[in-house]
């Protein structure tokens, strides 16, 4: 199988290197070719998401992705929309048809004092949210900005709604059973449209689901407050922007959080921290949501759940042994990634 | 000065009974006129915003509302859209032309406790959030659904993002003068116009004050994991619906959130709290929160600012010596409110 690298910007290209060595030792078979994303992409080929890399995907049994964009005060910020790091990446987002963004999010047994919740609140906590990716605010409609005054078009339609719905509902299945779908219904008719087709959804073909609906300011609040309630969520694009980034603070440290964009093709495997441009290049960024994200391209691209599950106890373990600055401890990422290969065995 | 009192909903009427018990107390002159808002409007007029209650706020120097809205399960939820609840708080806040709503987020010296966070993250926080309140998705543009397509505009123009920045920028002076403006400007053009138009505001008329514009995804994890980097923050309505009700549950109980709703004309004062319909009636709810809206009336209302910090300092006295049982404590809302009158001798 045939893996195409695109490793982008800031700490991108070390983490996305630390990966593709774990990937190496437990798939052999594996073949790598890197492509250019993002700012990067933008200062070699002029373009943030380039034909080439386009055209390579299409030979992709899956992508896995380093991290995209740059600082605040970043030049890329100032070029127009289409050319900014951003658009490259919601460009492949689109091009690979990736319509479901899975998160989980887990405290690990014995780090949750990393949590900045209160290690009782913190324990046991497994969520994974599904955030629908390709639709919503993001893409759709008119879009403008226009002397003094922008809009945007939030949009939604039946089939975007049911697609990313199975996705949850099957994830469910495979869980607890418990669906959480996230919405503003007392407020838009997109949300409106939402919490009706995921219902309906729900009693034609999961009738074992417990689904219930929830307002996403009210979970804003309970993921805090009591994490523990929720075990799969599903969202519009939006919410689960900023909903799977605050969940991704409980277990501690975003240098802990992979996340895999699943569609109808190739699957997008990325970790969800950002570029972080102040220690690129230094060698300490932590790679274990990049080798996390690998475990996830194995197990959700390639139907590999041994070798998925082999790298993630590794990482387990080598989280305790060596710690990375992020997590108090002191290991930078080449040592951090060799004791994964070594907890691997 | 009169004061018109909207009870609404659920635990709105006992709520909003203590407040008013309080500010007779403090400041016998005020006069209060009470009507129908909400659910309990609909089921009394077939309008969750009668024309009686739209009268009556002509001649209002201040608002105090209670809760609006029913259970997930409502009948309410199933009207159609304009009749239900919530329509009538949208309606009014429209009415009222309360563009800034005020929601200051402080943990309590001696209340770190409560908080879902640790400890040492909770204290000292003090932050507060201005959210835009008449514009963005919540009010204009087309919005619709029509079989398997729905769609919401989210709309801006430079106007409405000025003026509640300038209420921003005009409370950040009372404070440490530093304003954090959350917006989605890497992918919405709507965005995009926000953050050009609060830092022109901000460079034309408001020098002394230190400006930054962080991403709304950060800022959900931020103010979880690191709360205490902000003082002011300024946001879109959703953003702000979001963000408000995500800091809220810092100092560990909605219970104790007042907010402030300012504008043109007379401000909206209310306890961000919902209805609670489970526990409506009983007499267990705590009144914080609407207590706390009403010195926020006073202060921000009436520019009777030693009436509004009595009553917030015989709070925090009341919450320490009779907490109520969302707080762990024993008092219900009379011993509670009494406690507080109490306190203010
Ligand atoms: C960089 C940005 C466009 C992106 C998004 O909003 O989708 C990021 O926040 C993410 O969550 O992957
Ligand atoms: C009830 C609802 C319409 C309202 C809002 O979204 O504004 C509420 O959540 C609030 O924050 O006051």
């Amino acid at each position: 199988p045939k893996i195409i690298t695109l490793p982008g910007d800031g700490i991108g290209p070390e983490v996305t290197a630390a990966a593709v060595e774990v990937l190496r030792e437990v798939a052999p078979d594996l073949t790598f070719e890197e492509h250019a994303i993002g700012g990067a992409a933008y200062d070699a080929h002029g373009d943030p998401f380039p034909q080439r890399t386009r055209d390579a995907l299409e030979h992709a049994d899956a992508v896995l992705l380093g991290t995209v964009g740059g600082a605040q005060n970043s030049p890329w910020n100032s070029l127009p929309r289409p050319m900014r790091p951003e658009s490259g990446l919601l460009a492949l987002r689109k091009a690979l048809g990736c319509y479901a963004n899975l998160r989980p999010v887990r405290v690990q047994p014995g780090l949750e004092h990393l949590s900045p919740l209160k290690p009782e609140l913190a324990r046991g906590v497994d969520i994974l949210i599904v955030r629908e990716l390709l639709g919503g605010v993001y893409f759709d409609g008119d879009r403008k900005i226009d002397g003094d005054t922008a809009y945007n078009t939030m949009r939604y339609t039946t089939p975007e709604v049911e697609r990313v719905a199975k996705m949850a509902f099957w994830a469910a299945e495979q869980r607890k059973g418990r669906v959480t779908s996230v919405d503003k219904a007392n407020v838009l008719e997109v949300s409106e449209l939402w919490r009706r087709d995921v219902q309906a959804l729900r009693d034609r073909e999961y009738r074992s689901i417990h689904l219930n609906h929830e307002y996403v300011d009210s979970v804003a609040m309970l993921i805090v407050s009591d994490p523990s309630r929720y075990d799969v969520i599903v969202t519009e694009n939006l919410f689960g922007d900023i909903l799977s980034d605050l969940a991704a603070v409980i277990p501690g440290s975003l240098g802990l959080m992979p996340s895999a964009s699943l569609g109808d093709g190739a699957g997008l495997f990325e970790p969800i921290h950002g570029s972080a441009p102040d220690i690129a290049g230094k060698g300490i960024a932590n790679p274990a949501a990049a080798i996390m994200s690998a475990a996830m391209l194995l197990r959700h691209g390639l139907g590999r759940s041994d070798a998925a599950n082999a790298i993630e106890r590794a990482v387990a373990l080598a989280l305790r042994e060596e710690p990375t600055r992020d997590l108090g401890g002191q290991a930078d990422t080449k040592t951090f990634t060799n004791a994964v290969l070594e907890a691997m065995g």
